[in-house]
């Protein structure tokens, strides 16, 4: 690995510096090759790597370029490595989200356009009309929280929150929602998310998002058997 | 890419599933293809990417095994995507610390010990030591804030951090200060921040990490010459 490594640090070093800018062509790999001064299978892995990064785009036929750099390009490996946390570590991301959510939707009461205001209220009443269908309720939720995350226009952050609340993170909290019950006052958590935003009010937003990370949490925990939190204690599970 | 894709997927897939545990030894190159279905050359690209994203740990002359997954391992990517995001995008990253960073500074008040806050005592004592001194600034700034960071026990949220507050960021930010003669300031916000942990004053200690915040959102906009963000507008810069 090591100058497949070399090779790495020497291609984002080019990048970093601007030497190749987003969407910039790379040179043919044995051009670049003697140009970095190491071999041709190491720029070859080098940039499976990159690839696989989401840093460089091999196109068949044509050539290797630079991505946009996009943040929801460069962040997508988020999601994709919290996906492979140990359960006990899932506790440690519910933590962060605790303390990120809540202040990511207040920020968002004040850039929410109504249209996405009336894209939150349908979604909604798809919730309401989806009952025990764990894939539907989790396919809502899903768009429910990216809605409000992509309000804020900062896709740095819709990305990390993305990868922080992912699909089988979701699933297992839901799936102990509806086996629990807890599924409509869930659903209610999510309106008052959306009267507080109608409202404009960021300190109740905030409130409300807060007490809702919290439920998925108290439910993460019954679904993994972990211990309550102390805030949980006293709450008869 | 498409073949390794798919090998990539499929060992990803065993060990999400348990089938491949942390520290588990992979099975030898020509037997796992044949496991997977799929050719060695994509089975051996595959490793390459996941060992490149400290999923897999390639040992030279005795095997290829699963890490230990553990937070500070699969987010390291973090950081060096990071460091590659334009400039532009780099106020979309600030935006999400400023969000991130005073609530994990609050949590920090109810968990950190005597002896983390002596730490941050004699960082404090250095800071103040290294005058104009960029390298030494950044070294110590750094260590303050990974010193709050880990005190709150999350790894999770410490790789997350570290990975928002790259070196290069910090440069940048440093650099700005020094040649604005305003190190001396931000000095003293970090000394606020100790005072307010050493009080522990959660609420205070929310608002001093977030003016800290703040003002490293002001200086990197000076340097990358973005206009300044509404709150900042009727400041002198």
């Amino acid at each position: 690995m090591a100058l497949t490594d070399e090779a790495i640090a020497k291609l984002r070093g080019m990048i970093a510096s601007g030497e190749l800018q987003p969407g910039a062509r790379l040179p043919p790999e044995q051009q670049l090759a003697t140009q970095i001064g190491l071999s041709r299978s190491g720029v070859r892995e080098a940039v499976k790597v990159l690839e696989s990064a989401r840093v460089l785009d091999v196109r068949r036929g044509d050539g290797t370029y630079v991505t946009s750099l996009s943040p929801g390009l460069l962040l997508e490996g988020l999601g994709v490595a919290v996906e492979l946390l140990r359960d006990d570590t899932l506790l440690e991301v519910m933590e962060v989200r605790r303390m990120l959510e809540p202040v990511a939707t207040g920020v968002a009461t004040l850039r929410m356009t109504t249209v996405q205001l009336a894209e939150l209220s349908r979604i909604l009443d798809d919730m309401g009309a989806a009952a025990g269908d764990a894939e539907k309720l989790i396919e809502y939720d899903t768009a429910f929280h990216h809605v409000i995350t992509a309000s804020t226009g900062n896709e740095t952050l819709t990305s990390l929150l993305d990868g922080l609340s992912t699909r089988t993170l979701r699933a297992r909290v839901w799936r102990g929602l509806i086996e629990g019950n807890a599924a409509d006052r869930t659903i209610d958590e999510h309106r008052a998310i959306y009267l507080a935003l109608l409202a404009r009010d960021p300190a109740l937003v905030h409130a409300a998002a807060l007490v809702h990370v919290n439920t998925s949490e108290a439910w993460l925990r019954t679904v993994i058997g972990a211990a309550p939190a102390l805030n949980e204690r006293d709450r008869p599970l």
